[in-house]
């Protein structure tokens, strides 16, 4: 696939807007899954490598995965707020080794799916604890909690393999949970301030904002990443944008609908304003449109109905756990992304195997050709 | 084996009583799961289709698979409540007709099984609801929560399928406690009421009145719809009866022991006048004694145990769930029986595969044909 | 193997050293999982074939799997107190003899298999009982809980049978929470006291006493049979190293471990004192340090990481259930255990099959056999 891609360009760049087309191809290079990457730096230094490893588990948190795009996320990270920045850093790079050290699978270590989770441990501690920023004795349990990440990691993808369903991020959202239960809102070392549930009745009742409403759908997405400033977030979105702009869409449509929902429930005014009712939502509408799924306008719909499916069952978690103090974080999404590919009938028929997952347009390309192969195939028994 | 019965009949209707087995023979297909009436039907109208469909589907909440048992109950919950009633209508068709629009298995569709969660839900929401009756908003949530049940019963089907499990009305259980949770008390659009657990403390300590004790067993079998009206649920327990006379005896003996159980807790009186100590008792007797396996004096020494085990366990968790304000719904029955459906040693050998589950008088016969079969074959080898 | 060895002692014998070489070898017999002792049985009355069933049940709950530690346990218990040692004795009995009734599996039954989880339920409704010792209609939910965890292992074990995980002690811990929802604290027949969760804050705050928490790391290898006595947890001590020296090490180290993770949460004084801090990671350490995998310096390490694990989510967990006034009996080391045999990578490479686990030194010199006679298969091979 990718030889014919380089030989249309050769023969394009012989002719006059060869400039403006080899920009292009380097740009092409950069999109995507960024495969070539892998055995380019196959036998470099281990730390080139790790690097390597550590962005694309970044951008894993986001159904990407494309080193660039992570490198990206985390410039975002780092603007957004230092203290933030290293201790996602930290994280990635915590449960990336112990993967390493516990022996698990290179291809795996290698694609970033050992990072991820221990990323988001980490950047939620970090904006759980009530003990502010460049607290250092927070880096412990930040490292342990993401090494802890492999461990359920691996044995959730034992567990879920049965049913060829990937582990996602169920190890961050059970840690970050044993985390703030194991200290408690009291802990002398580790303290942290209780989450109000998007339930709670406000002391004085508003008018909503219609302004701060819409600027809630982009942050919706640097949600994902615990992050509420604009700025970021719109430079998160522009990875997913460079990684696969069908998932940008999704991200956006899937926040839209996530406040949407927040709106029908009438959830805590703060609650739209932040983002915080969009990104699950995102997360749900991302992982059916395009990414698990082979994209056309019936996996479309199955997406939005994700996305409601997720805002929804957001709202409710986070008022159960919201009882007890505790965050709903990304259960809502990863539970029902989950249930849709489990599901049997029209949406079964567009899904991708997990080991086959690639960026929603390279999907699309697969499935097409695969298509063409077997009319032609057909065609050809015909004669 | 049906025809058999026709030519008997043919038979007898030449002597003398033949019109009286007529009458009877009438009344024998109007039992069991009438599955004539499918050939019958196949090639009628969409809508008579979707009717029968449905009705099965109302008949499944009760564990019944016969159209007639369906029209019966629902003229019981228009009987007890016509809003009631219009409600569950309305949530047995949402989700039948989703489960077509997705694209479920005919089959399944056809035998109501994607109706009987989306009418639990609809019912339910009704129940807990506390703006009333006629509060036409309350049917957007309606058909809402009814079509998500149908994603959840094919997901949680492909889960389950490993150990052939039924999804049976684990989906109803977790929407309507994700609807409630979603709402909280206070919502402004969808207002409900906070559940008292049976284990609360009762203000003033009255004396138990035995009749109205008495009168809560045949209450709970109306509580598997939700309803707390006498004539309604005698209604209901006549529709069992049609289905199947051994289920109906089950239903009885299961809400009997439910209520011996709430007594030997000593729970809320309320809990024991109302049939809500003897539900869940009812659902996990019928499932064990003729339904999923084949009746026997042991299967029906289980189903008691069942029985016990599902009423204990129903006051466990409505403690536990009556903490953030929640039912327990019909959660602990369905525990209960996919345990049952698990066991190992002197159970598994009455065990009848899930998909060839009939009326237990149906299934009955099939085994004692299948014995006998089975050692006139060992018979003929020996020769 | 078994038959060498006595030839062994024999030509032993006639050495001048015989004497003490034969009070060792009878030692011998004493250790280790005592399998000949099941064929002399074999042909005895039914009444000591149950003794021996029921010993075996009592050492499972430790994970040893012995008789005569199951006689040195029960002592200990009977020593702790008379009343927790008669309920433990009847709660084993129970669910041994509900497994005979209701057809389980004969091997599983003899090996003590049914009896663990029964004799842990008798315990801890002894312990949580608020109406003191001698309280003789305990009896009835003793009996009761105790015949329900054969239905669970039962059905649990089908489940999880399909990743080769042990049912453990879910059946116990299961039983334990439904049994004190199902009861509340105002109970008028079973009362009991809600538990203080171990992250509560302590009313006047005053020192730790060194020499009290390190009392508790014996303690916490008592309260697996949930006795707060010095004595007595010695004595149970002593009856795991009887069964296995390897796996006595691992209890304490796992209790130190779960010491220190308590300290570093710091967790209530009292809660370290009795050993409820130590038990869980006591038994995460046990698990995985020679009884699930073989043991090796690698091994060594992941148990030490499963203590932590363990006894982490201990606190977490205890912290969860306390705000319903819960225990959290063993569920973290249930659960982490049941996470370390699904994990790939280096460990897996140690596990060994669930029906294949012996004493941990017999484990061990199974290994050293097998991978002897395969390099001895290769060479000839090569040859």
């Amino acid at each position: 696939m990718w030889i014919e891609t380089k030989t249309e360009v050769e023969e394009a760049s012989r002719s006059r807007a060869g400039f403006s087309r080899r920009v292009l191809d380097g740009l092409m290079l950069c999109t995507g899954d960024m495969e070539h990457l892998d055995t380019y730096i196959q036998e470099k230094w281990f730390v080139l490598q790790l690097a390597v490893w550590g962005l694309r588990g970044v951008a894993r948190v986001i159904l990407a995965n494309n080193p660039l795009s992570g490198a990206l996320i985390l410039a975002a990270l780092y603007w957004a707020s230092p203290w933030q920045g290293l201790l996602g850093t930290l994280g990635v790079l915590a449960s990336t080794l112990t993967a390493v050290i516990v022996g698990q699978d290179s291809g795996d270590v290698a694609g970033g799916l050992h990072g991820f989770n221990g990323m988001l441990v980490a950047l939620l501690m970090g904006v759980f604890s009530s003990a502010g920023d460049w607290y250092w004795w927070l880096l412990l349990p930040v490292c342990l909690g993401s090494a802890t990440c492999v461990f359920l990691f691996s044995g959730l993808t034992t567990l879920l393999d049965h049913w060829d369903l990937p582990a996602a991020v169920f190890p961050f959202n059970i840690i970050i949970v044993l985390y703030l239960l194991c200290t408690g809102t009291n802990n002398p070392y580790f303290p942290h301030s209780p989450v109000t549930p998007p339930g709670a009745v406000e002391p004085n009742d508003t008018a909503l904002i219609a302004v701060e409403v819409i600027r809630g759908i982009p942050l919706g997405v640097g949600q994902i990443y615990a992050t509420g400033a604009l700025g970021p977030s719109l430079l998160i979105l522009g990875a997913v944008v460079l990684y696969s702009p069908l998932l940008g869409v999704h991200a956006v449509l899937g926040s839209a609908v996530g406040t949407l929902a927040g709106l029908s429930m009438a959830v805590r005014h703060d609650s739209l304003y932040s983002g915080l009712s969009g990104f699950n939502g995102a997360l749900g509408c991302m992982a059916v449109g395009g990414l698990f799924f082979t994209f056309s306008w019936r996996t479309h719909l199955f997406a939005i109905a994700s996305a409601f499916l997720s805002a929804y069952s957001d709202i409710a978690l986070s008022n159960l756990l919201g009882t007890v103090g505790l965050p709903a974080c990304s259960w809502a999404a990863t539970l029902i992304a989950t249930l849709m590919l489990l599901l049997t009938g029209t949406l079964a028929a567009y899904r991708i195997p997990i080991g086959q997952v690639k960026a929603p347009e390279r999907n699309l390309r697969s499935r097409s050709q695969w298509e063409a192969g077997n009319t032609e195939e057909r065609e050809s028994t015909d004669v």
